[in-house]
């Protein structure tokens, strides 16, 4: 399990062909006096998610044996596409993402669209999840597990490699917390680069299951989820950002889904940055509690830019 | 005033690591059939705007002495403030813009945050011009042109090279035309990669300038222009670019106000993409002439994302 710098490094020497570097913005309006704020826009990612990131990490490091044999994902969201789109650029063919029955046609379409089988199984998720760990087990082909696999963390570390290459003075790391792949791999690179960085994972209220997971001492592997916006957000941690959580995260900082809805609108209207709200959860952490980030310099990762058409006309009417 | 490929290269040096490379991005949504359809993304550009790359090749090729004794810009828009940030960016001090006494404050401030000293003269932009250029003439400084400047051309050619680099099967690049000084950039090294190349400009048709004056075989320096959402592309066209424009610009579509207004909101809806009316207008000129595109391979230039706020609002809520 231990994932270290030398593998974030690897993983970036094989997918840093592969996608964008991505910017590193300051924000003039929510940096001040001698606070500042740059966010990391992996809104503008190819497939506009970072996820693409881990996924190329995985699919690079398989064997031609291994590619023979298949390649499965489990996500009806921004991780099946972005293994579909991955798998295209590589010229990878025996690619299937597992989904609900119950996925909607558009996001079936979109994942279909650069190649992968999509194949619908189970009636929800969690149904989807189990049935299609079984037939993975039975069949020998490769799981692209988006947030316990060490090689898919050490790929999504590669944004930390960026953030303190591109701002060496960034001493504060922001990064949203869903199964926790991410804010891993950020840390490890960052970690390892400034020992004394801070490494602030941020968790909707509707669903601070990486919270109670480190309070209860007990691993989530689902969770329930109230209804919220952030559908990258929801349902259980992974099982390595889990046992690796009280080395790689400082602190959690918990968000109203209010507050994540009127982030998105203020990065549109004020940044004319298009985020979805999993991503500008960052943002609504740094706006609803400014006094703890006096005199840092803080590096927002938006993590993704995926947001319904509906939705974001109701966040910036409505805010 | 010839500009060749040579000139763009050695502006690309001189500016590669203060810029960013922005993506060209397929778009799922106008590509179809054989036809495929990618935006280059300079709305993603530092500061939102195409514009930076001509203000930091004429800034990059300055002598000591030259900085040493001023840099003026005439402009309350983007290209002020790129040429704003790009001094801030090289430590050169001595910068100053200058804009109409009637400039309103929030874009004055936002040239005066990177640091140069804004002087408003003339009651609008033709006197603040012809002032301007006195003063500069009697001071010696240098003035940095943004459409008619050899230097400032070669840098917005890069935006060609990056295209050609990244997709060399492009065989069409649409490109708004304001001064014209961005397409004629963008065309020269373009069509050095590749002579069969179609540059094809657009315009709004509150200010078809560059149309007349071809027709008219006049150079038009001011124009007379109608109530338009394209802050940029309003007024007369610069001297290079007209005198150019025979052997840079294929052919000119002339795009309604409405169309354009629809296409800032397809972008935002569909493509999860913010840019200004006079960036969008080349996607306007696509989604109303798809016919005349069949079967080829188009870069559609993005060059800014910089919209105000309200405007942006009353075209996704309108359109």
């Amino acid at each position: 399990m231990p994932i270290g710098y030398k593998d974030i490094i690897e993983a970036k020497k094989r997918i840093d062909k592969y996608i964008y570097r991505t910017p590193l913005d300051q924000s003039i309006y929510l940096s001040h006096n001698n606070t500042n704020v740059y966010l990391k826009l992996e809104n503008q990612q190819r497939m506009k998610c970072a996820k693409i990131r881990g996924a190329m990490s995985k699919l690079t490091s398989l064997s031609e044996e291994e590619i023979e044999k298949g390649v499965v994902a489990i996500s009806s969201g921004n991780h099946g596409a972005a293994v579909s789109y991955a798998s295209n650029l590589l010229g990878i063919k025996n690619i299937t993402v597992y989904v609900p029955k119950t996925t909607p046609k558009s996001k079936v379409e979109k994942i279909e669209y650069y190649g992968a089988q999509v194949v619908g199984i189970g009636e929800n998720y969690d149904e989807a999840h189990e049935i299609g760990l079984e037939r993975i087990r039975n069949s020998g082909s490769t799981f692209v597990d988006p947030c316990s696999d060490e090689i898919v963390i050490a790929g999504q570390g590669t944004i930390g490699l960026e953030i303190l290459e591109e701002e060496p003075s960034i001493d504060t790391i922001l990064v949203p917390i869903g199964g926790g792949g991410i804010i891993t791999g950020i840390s490890i690179a960052a970690k390892y680069l400034n020992p004394h960085i801070k490494i602030i994972g941020v968790q909707t209220s509707a669903c601070p299951a990486m919270v109670d997971a480190l309070k209860d001492n007990t691993y989530y592997e689902t969770y329930p989820t109230k209804p919220s916006i952030c559908d990258a957000l929801v349902g259980g941690v992974g099982y390595i950002p889990y046992k690796m959580a009280k080395e790689c995260i400082d602190e959690i900082i918990v968000v109203d889904e209010e507050d994540i809805g009127k982030a998105v609108s203020f990065l549109i209207k004020k940044e004319k940055v298009i985020s979805e709200p999993a991503g500008a959860i960052v943002v609504a952490a740094i706006r609803k509690n400014y006094h703890i980030f006096e005199g840092r310099n803080i590096a927002a990762v938006l993590t993704g830019g995926n947001i319904d058409e509906d939705l974001m006309l109701e966040l910036v009417n409505g805010y």
